[in-house]
């Protein structure tokens, strides 16, 4: 199996506090097996406390991993933009999700980028779902696949 | 039981293609009952031909439903604005998701008003669900409920 996208592309998602809802599980499941066809992909679900979000990302940094962080008031880009912004940007990054309460101005100031999806407030469970189909699209972007149309 | 909510209101959501993932159908019908205790909600799903769909919004017209189109390139709203926007409105509301190749111009023309969720294309069964997750959240708000969190 040959593919375009770089080999050594990392992409961690870490979700603050747990996915309950099984119907969301299944089909996170099913888009990170799809992904993992072409791009090494790891989801981490981690309890809500600061301080352990910090250490993580602490890591991340050591490790030269890009932070990106997942908030309402971050920057937005359409399904292309967000397609460049991964395949364009470091080789290894990582996704952070806040809990119900979102993150906090700490979290935000340690990460490289705040990115939005929309200005409304989605439950965590539904943002996680929502980012994974976007990394999945934008990978059949950057292959031009049929996924995603126009 | 008695609700704060307008009792006349009412909204029908009409998607165009079907809800082919169990999945979605599941989690969709679950907000559908909850609403359905404040205000009389109703999801239809309609094939993906041009006319059908300006006949259900001449339809909606008559008899004074306010139409709403969802497409990338509306106007975004945070939560809170969502659910003044709701109830703040007509009372008879309709929500039109366009299926795979989303709405043609024709149908945005006729359109009250077009709504964004997202600069980022989503699958539309997942829009539906984000839709009426939303319309959930905007009756919690107007509730005053714990449901969303500032």
């Amino acid at each position: 199996y040959w593919s375009i996208i770089q080999i050594n592309m990392e992409i961690k998602i870490v979700v603050i506090g747990k996915l309950k809802e099984k119907i969301y599980q299944k089909r996170v499941q099913k888009y990170l097996q799809w992904i993992s066809k072409d791009v090494k992909i790891e989801i981490v679900y981690l309890k809500d406390t600061n301080n352990k979000i910090l250490t993580k990302m602490d890591k991340f940094k050591k490790n030269n991993f890009f932070s990106i962080c997942l908030s309402e008031n971050g920057i937005q880009m359409s399904s292309n933009a967000f397609s460049k912004f991964i395949f364009n940007n470091k080789e290894k990054l990582s996704f952070i999700i806040g809990g119900p309460d979102g993150h906090s101005s700490e979290i935000l100031n340690e990460a490289d980028y705040v990115l939005s999806f929309s200005k409304m407030t989605m439950p965590h469970e539904m943002a996680t779902l929502v980012l994974i189909e976007q990394i999945y699209r934008a990978l059949s972007i950057k292959k031009g696949s049929k996924y995603h149309r126009e």
